[in-house]
């Protein structure tokens, strides 16, 4: 087995040598561009720790999970265009640094990439590819229409949310680990396990990043703190509270959302006392915890060796180790 | 065998029973709209005759005719997008109709349901359809890049604008006439002709659609005369005039294509002129016959009886017997 740096490494090394600018330029340069500015590739890493957890070589799943990185590199190239989004992980996003046009040209030539990459393997286990590949990435679009149409609604339920969430991204991690179970050509039951592994502990995941983005540290969280209040952005925690408090606070809450102030540490400030003191922010932790909690309890369950399950338990506690 | 609107009939009956506006509305209706616009559903038709020409039942390729009926929408709801375009088959484009986001989301969502459609054909035909499609859909992007980048240069040779026409068009036509030989298993050597004939057939068929931009009828030809000379698009008959021009004329040339009078007619006139007396209007219309007799010989050389080929012959006759 080797550890998540080195399968990000020789991940990275096959990215470098497959993805490469061909005519025409203004299609591939993009590409290329966003391929190459960074972050952390804990899908692809997932893909290549699971081949090696079900006893084959990683070096076998370099492409699925290059497949992955693409495809989700195309979800964020489209989802900045509809978000009007200018920088992606501090650089300029493709339609900022060349236009609309490319931005979604590129990302259609993208989407198809990753089904090319499929290719590479055999009729049974290119279908299963596939066939998973197009159930969660038409489930990634649902999510993102989903949480696009809650904008404007006000009748969203915590269950709604529950859905985009999962939709749009957790399904993915669980398609990721998934992916090396099917290259790995282990049991159904296997890849049935570590899929939900995947999808729980990405709910858990995108719930503390809610969480965060209101309690988070200034210095170790990456994104900008109150972001998602000051976007008046409906998440798990802002329908707690709703759900939580009497009518007055409720109305003070909605108030609240619907203000977009230039100075906004004011709201930020009272928007969290509200996520206090009605118990949102601790029926939010919970809510982590119990989606964590799930997470493990399917990994207790699998046919697995108990050094391969403390692998995937050690990169979920890693995960989930963020600091509040 | 059956008639080409019989085929047109069952293809439309199987879109109904297949298109349906599931959840969420806001991504589905966008699909149901484009889908339902109508047009000739020349693609799919290809894919149900080829089938049953090489003694399949066209029932079993329906599913491979809607993927490509999907797809080929997909790149309308796209291209309108890029092109700015208002109105589609005489209807509000989706772009339009709903906005930006709209047309990206459910485009996307439209290129990974046209994969979802092969998965209904086994583990060999599945892959076969699915690698095609992907190479064919690779070559839509990148022939839609090329004419969005002839835009902007001055130095497109003839070569490089065959080559835009082909991949933009032609591969689709010949990938629907593959798509049905797949579907019925026949011989590599028939997959690749009936490929070959699409393809050439598809290329004679865009360049007769530039030549009667300037040179058809204005009661027969379905879009407005002279459209693309407006436009100052960079067409076949352009790139010869300034082939087969002296200096002079290809500057005055040159000069017409950089204007853009609010009154077209005196420009569109000139324009006509200049194709005409420089014999490019003859030299297209030669390259026009070159490629439909390259397609009718490949047809004629495949391996299939006389009373079959008469069929694909008479559709590709009937393709280019438009008014000129």
């Amino acid at each position: 087995m080797h550890t998540i740096s080195e399968y990000r490494e020789a991940f990275i090394e096959y990215l470098n040598l497959k993805v490469e600018t061909k005519e025409p330029k203004n299609l591939y340069e993009p590409i290329t561009y966003i391929l190459n500015l960074g972050g952390k590739r804990l899908r692809p890493v997932l893909v290549l720790m699971s081949a090696e957890i079900f006893d084959t070589p990683f070096e076998k799943a370099l492409d699925a999970a290059l497949a992955i990185e693409v495809f989700h590199n195309f979800s964020l190239v489209h989802d900045d265009i509809m978000d009007d989004a200018p920088l992606r992980r501090g650089k300029a996003t493709v339609h900022e640094k060349w236009d609309l046009n490319t931005g979604i040209l590129s990302g259609d030539a993208m989407l198809i990439n990753a089904y090319q990459l499929f290719e590479n393997y055999e009729g049974i286990i290119f279908k299963e590819l596939a066939q998973l590949f197009t159930t969660t990435a038409i489930q990634v679009c649902e999510g993102q229409q989903y949480d696009i149409d809650f904008e404007s609604r006000d009748d969203v339920e915590i269950e709604d949310y529950l859905k985009m969430i999962e939709y749009k991204t957790a399904v993915l991690v669980g398609a990721s680990l998934q992916m090396g179970a099917i290259v790995a050509g282990t049991s159904e039951e296997c890849k049935k396990a570590v899929y939900q592994y995947g999808r729980l502990l990405g709910i858990a995941f995108q719930l503390q990043d809610d969480y965060l983005d209101a309690f988070g540290d200034p210095k170790t969280f990456g994104k900008q703190v109150g972001g998602d209040i000051i976007e008046n952005k409906k998440t798990f925690l802002y329908l707690k509270a709703l759900e939580n408090s009497g009518k007055l606070t409720s109305n003070n809450l909605e108030d609240l959302y619907s203000i977009n102030p230039m100075d906004a540490s004011g709201k930020i400030e009272a928007v969290k006392i509200i996520f206090e003191e009605s118990g949102a922010a601790e029926l939010t932790r919970k809510e982590i915890s119990k989606y964590t909690n799930e997470a493990f309890e399917v990994l207790d369950q699998i046919d697995l060796p108990e050094n391969k399950k403390a692998l995937l338990r050690q990169f979920g506690s890693s995960l989930m180790d963020r600091k509040v």
